[in-house]
């Protein structure tokens, strides 16, 4: 058994010989030997080396089992569990009769990086509710209340939770953001904006010690020296404190989490992704990350923190921790109320929820989402952690409504917003390749330190780079009043246009280092630089309208200014700059006018951010249908397959299936323990399809890898029966057979064999299904998988790829279970180490 | 032929006789015979009683076809035409050589009230611009940009006539609604408004002459009753002429239609209810049912209106008016112009359609969305109906912010509203049964006679009643300010008590008169009705709350009021009791939220209403979980199959499907012409599965009765063909035979038989099925359609009905077909009479 069988000796007559010949060839073998035998159709094995072994008296073979089944082999027990332990599910064959487990579905257990059964987990939870209706009485009644209050206690608690985590980030970045210039001398834990409470914008503040007065730097250029010198001291030691602690302690925390969130929500598994040692270190890493004043938002981060804290907060209730599904729900909803408490934005992250991250997103999800994201903005505001009162973040009051003429810099503002954001992902991907593929893969850590650094360098002497870049959003957000605050010298006629280069090259330079940075091991988001680089570039465009405007009061384009008013407002120009650079780097459409009018209450440029965000996404898609957030599940191969309407390549299903020749399959009867064993060994597939018998391959079921596994393993090592013990998947004939139908998929989705690719395409769409079998008047004639159909529609487009994934022909003829056969081909996922479990 | 084959003389021993029986006895006789029967495994008809034409040589029989075939069946021509015409598609036999139409899915024919085939539809689709894209050069350059700028053409377009037609309404309704109080004396086709231009609102206007000035009813008691006299005469006549342009003209264009759209959305075809006609009456009879002061909306019809536009903007692109998945996109997007324009919010559209109508609603839709309903409300801002210059509706400056006790009233708020429409729905659904059954159900018109009398009566004398619905909800959503309007005495401390009073009275006889009107043959929403009901008890608890405060401005619950300050406004009671009352009718959520405060820009005010808005929909989903909406989809028993997680019954298909013994099923060689057209006359069943011979019966496909009938009709009227030419469904053995292949679903969705409903139910929510075929080992088993499903989900909650509908057991065994068989059951949709096509 142990002994690895050759397939080499195969002659080239059989290899080509019609399937016809096989079949019969078979028939002149012994039946149970051939029954035993693993049945490939087209990769016969040699006469079987094994010993017989057909009936439950021979004693267990010496054989040790490797992987998983080395912990007890050799101490089997002799078949000795009464009988319907064995066969607990082959009572009576009445189809109507039978709990759904045995006519059902199957049973299904999900490996880490494998893609769940939508269609399963739905089920599953209509037939637990329907159980649970069948309770009667108070306990019944009681029972109901308890499980439909369930998922409340969870999103309320999720909501909560993402609030308290908002507000202690916000506190806590605010803090060590503040440390870089100074400190405060009378309560050191103090950001600079609570030492000096109470003060006007514009007042000194002598609480506030600057590192330069504090280490007596008495010269202006000493002062500034040492300022410089405090200012990359602090932000480099927190961005690699940050990427330390991803580094060893929660490598999922690493970058923005979204395409991952997206991926899970599709229907993936990413065991650990969601824990709470990566809730924790997120946490940290966003705390010293956003306050190192590097090129990162917040935003994206959040997302994940507020995913994990739902996680966390499931667990406590099987119900919902053991349904994929409704988990999936729940993240929908949790997502929202990450983008809630990032932006002050309940609705815009419902949006968010929908319109970026869901697969499947029912009504339900639309309530359920509503409500998290609701409780977690009001924890948010009641918390208050800036003291300010208001929820919407970046408040402005704009006096003056819009002109038309202004509605050609928006357009042009569009424009640049989509040209931004396809120049942004093109880089940021260039740079992520060059880092998979060079020597600084190894030192993470160093490239964190280098960026710091440059970053550093560059942000302290630019005064629109100094401060984080919320501030700087907000500031560039304001309009100028006679009296109001003027930090970065915005409003000074006389500065105008010195400041209008400085924000061109601002937003230069920040476009370079944020595309440097996303993608690190930090935790670091996207969408508040680019918010950032677009109220830069925004702005700067506003002010050269506006200076325009005051030297040419009388144009005609201008005449609907009023005469002594200011016609033009830079500060919306930025607004809208922001809202479409978000626009054009992550495609998404509503979610982004939702939440700018959320963040700022500017109800009366509703209209001019819409247009521009159309025309962002216009330009956008025009260069590459993909967002960032895409492109990123791209890079890591992640098998999400977009719900979406991309044209499929006119093709049959019998030209990319695997065919039946290629195919391991399982007859229903014959096996034992042993051969089902030796079957997960030799073959790395992660299902077999299960035939009657093997004359002629009719279709029964689908028995996955990991099901089969756990069913064996149950078998031999908590019911300790021989491993000589027969297997059925049809109901058995003796009670001492294994009987293994309530582990097998027994309504597998069946196609003929001439459907199109487009409705197998459909299907694995729509329903979320993880594989389809293809038959002919019940004969199995082959398999699709979700990957092989994700590689068809994403092939055409896969650029050439170097070193850990060349030779992956995806439509090569056969080739259509290599990527399930490959248990290595999501190395991009798990090879970031694993995960210290700190709560369970 | 034409004598009906009578089927009564079979033997109880051929009734309860095995399968095997039959099958057996099928070999006994004639093949050709029994080929050209049509077969059913159950009732065997007699042996035939046709004369022997097999061969296309024979002379056509003299037999007239009745039904659709009696234009030129005696005309026929002798097999004159090329063999290529035809077995056109029968060159070969090779799978994936040939085009979709070979070996795909088959052609789709929709006849009125059928369900669509989204598949199919997403496939066509797929497969047209595939087709586009091989299209090399120039010319299929500019073939790809025409072809993907259409969509946005309609789009655009529909936005415009959107918001074309909603100004115009908006004028003409307001000019039509002041007619009942007075007239302009200078220019009379002026509103009140316009003819006042330039006064402000205390301002006597000498321009606008009362009915009682005009004829010239001195005293104050007779200018009264002549005041009542013409306000009654206008307002029953506008009502009247309304009742009849519908009745008369387009009787689809009556209520408010947004239950027939989410119908349509779901996929089925309800032919003239979007049409010229359609639209002209429903924006004719919207302007006077408006102006009529009757207790209607404006807003649900204008989703109606918009989808029409939509309608009629697709005619000229043949590739999206011809894909009926792509047609109902354009709708959802159409939907969100509607509500987008009555409302002036875009966003609130978008939600909307996503919330309340849409089946299928991939982001592709909400771009759409997005774009559809940003032009028709920026159509509407640069026409300014109202000159206000503002897009914002409603708009309200609220100075102050909410207190901490305030959030108990808005609970209340949110129970109230719950509870209104939980009530409201009740009571509408009796008045609509009783229409329904009763005498009135024979005179509309008189009906909408008599409610408008009582409305107009009931209306004069109240104070808040008086004016168009949203002149009061603009009121009552006002802060009170020193030097204000004050219409109403709203402000006047003396006045309160008598206010509260009168505001909850009107609110009361408000959902009295709004019950009763909605359903009637008008064209008339729900959406603002429920909003003035909702802001008049809303504000009548805002000024309880107000007097409150003001009794005890040192009670401890009001310590977070400011000394000097009013404390509490009670127009934003009125908003969020709007809001909430809108919750418990519609059972919407997020986009009641995003509506409101686009409708009144009161940002400050979202947590509250969000609040209000989840407290109402737990309440009114306590009592029942049908919104109005999906009540009205139920009573007028539409198979709207919605697609919710709802629990299915645990049973399997088998229990409910139509088991092979039931079905009438063709077999796939052996038919004419002839006997395909007996077929369809004798059977009314709306499809037949295809089997391989009459011995097993061996799945090959599906054809619909649509289909087959387009088929044959064009064999024998445009191609002129013998009606004895053979007919095959495989691979013509001959030039001569009619292949009928194209016409066929070659790949049905196929399930084995001891798959579970829930299974069923999901493939037919998810991916918008008519049938599913049930098969053993290819064997055909049974069938499911989409009706099946639609009536079991829906039996448990089927209240007994009298009268038309009395005896449809659903779950009666062999019933499954029966919904499909009977060409009547959909009569409550298609009684209306039919519609006049004005333009096509």
């Amino acid at each position: 058994m142990s002994t690895p069988r050759s397939f080499e000796h195969l002659s080239d007559d059989e290899h080509d010989a019609p399937l016809a010949t096989y079949l019969s060839d078979e028939l002149s073998g012994s039946p149970s030997e051939d029954a035993q035998n693993l049945i490939s159709f087209k990769r016969r094995p040699k006469t079987s080396k094994y010993s017989i072994f057909g009936g439950p008296s021979l004693a267990p073979p010496e054989s040790s089992y490797s992987s998983s089944f080395n912990q007890s082999a050799t101490s089997l027990h002799t078949l000795d569990a009464p009988s319907h332990l064995l066969s607990g599910y082959s009572r009576t064959s009445d189809v109507s009769s039978e709990g759904w487990t045995m006519e059902g579905p199957g049973r299904r257990i999900y490996d880490d990086l494998t893609a769940i059964d939508w269609i399963f987990e739905y089920t599953k939870e209509r037939l637990r509710l329907r159980a649970l209706d069948g309770k009667g009485g108070v306990i019944g009644s009681i029972a109901k209340a308890w499980d439909s209050s369930q998922i409340w206690l969870v999103l309320i608690g999720t909501g909560i939770a993402a609030g308290v985590l908002a507000a202690s980030i916000n506190i806590v970045s605010n803090w060590l953001g503040d440390l870089k210039d100074g400190f405060c001398s009378h309560t050191f834990y103090l950001s600079r904006n609570f030492c000096c409470w109470g003060l006007d914008a514009g007042e000194k503040c002598p609480q506030w010690i600057p590192w330069s007065q504090a280490i007596g730097a008495g010269s202006k250029g000493g002062s500034y020296i040492s300022e410089y010198f405090f200012y990359m001291l602090f932000s480099v030691t927190f961005a690699t404190c940050a990427s330390l602690l991803v580094k060893y302690f929660a490598p999922y925390a690493k970058h923005s989490g979204i395409p991952e969130i997206k991926t899970v929500l599709g229907g993936f598994v990413i065991r650990r992704f969601m824990g709470a040692w990566t809730l924790l270190i997120k946490s940290l890493g966003l705390c010293l990350a956003e306050s190192s004043g590097m090129w990162l938002g917040k935003e994206g981060p959040l997302v994940h923190v507020a995913c994990c804290c739902a996680n966390l907060m499931m667990k406590p209730f099987a119900a919902i921790r053991r349904n994929e599904a409704r988990k999936r729900e729940i993240f929908s909803a949790a997502a929202s109320a990450g983008i809630s408490v990032a932006f002050g934005s309940p609705i815009g992250g419902v949006l968010f929820s929908l319109e970026q991250l869901s697969y499947y997103f029912p009504d339900k999800t639309m309530w359920q989402s509503f409500v998290c994201a609701m409780v977690a903005a009001v924890t948010l505001q009641y918390l208050d952690p800036f003291r300010t009162g208001k929820l919407v973040m970046y408040q402005v009051k704009y006096t003056k409504g819009w002109h038309d003429f202004e509605m050609v810099p928006f357009v042009i503002l569009g424009i640049l917003g989509g040209l931004y954001g396809t120049f942004f992902i093109k880089m940021n991907m260039k740079i992520a390749a060059w880092r998979r593929d060079s020597f600084i893969k190894k030192y993470p850590v160093l490239e964190v330190v280098i960026v710091a650094i440059i970053t550093g360098l560059i942000n302290f002497p630019t005064v629109f780079m100094r401060p984080q870049s919320s501030e700087l959003v907000a500031n560039l957000f304001q309009e100028c009043t006679p009296n109001g605050d003027d930090f970065f010298g915005l409003c000074a006629p006389s500065q105008t246009p010195h400041r209008i280069i400085l924000l061109f090259l601002s937003s230069l330079l920040g476009i370079l280092l944020a595309a440097a940075t996303f993608g690190m091991l930090l935790p670091a988001g996207i969408i508040l630089p680019s918010m950032a680089i677009g109220s830069l570039y925004g702005r700067a465009i506003g002010m050269i309208v506006q200076v325009w405007q005051r030297r040419h009061p009388g144009a005609w384009i201008f005449s609907s200014c009023l005469p002594d008013v200011e016609c033009v407002t830079p500060g919306t120009f930025a607004i809208i700059g922001a809202a479409s650079a978000l626009g054009g780097v992550t495609r998404m459409t509503v979610s982004i006018v939702v939440i700018t009018f959320e963040l700022t209450g500017a109800l009366t440029y509703v209209l001019p951010i819409m247009i521009a965000v159309l025309i962002s996404k216009w330009v956008g898609d025009a260069f590459s249908p993909r967002g960032i957030y895409e492109s990123w599940i791209r890079f890591k191969d992640y098998p999400f397959l977009d719900n979406r309407d991309d044209p499929v390549p006119d093709m049959h299903v019998a030209d990319i299936m695997t065919r039946i020749e290629d195919l391991v399959v399982i007859s229903q009867t014959g096996h034992t323990v042993e051969s089902l064993v030796d079957i997960l060994e030799t073959q790395s597939y992660k299902g077999f399809p299960v035939v009657e018998d093997t004359r002629d391959a009719r279709l029964v079921g689908y028995i996955s890898r990991s099901e089969l596994r756990v069913a064996l393993d149950q078998a031999l090592h908590v019911r300790h029966i021989p491993d000589t013990t027969e297997c059925t998947l049809t109901t058995p004939t003796s009670s001492q057979q294994l009987d293994l139908r309530p582990w097998m998929d027994q309504t597998p989705i069946t196609l003929p064999m001439n459907s199109s690719l487009n409705l197998a395409a459909t299907l694995f769409q729509k329903l979320g299904l993880r594989y389809i079998l293809f038959a002919r008047h019940g004969i199995l004639q082959g398999l699709l998988t979700k990957k092989d159909v994700y590689f068809v529609l994403n092939s055409e487009e896969v650029e050439p790829r170097e070193g850990r994934e060349e030779g992956r022909g995806l439509l090569a003829p056969g080739g259509g279970m290599r990527g399930l056969g490959d248990e290595d081909d999501q190395s991009s996922i798990g090879s970031g180490g694993e995960e210290r479990g700190l709560l369970g």
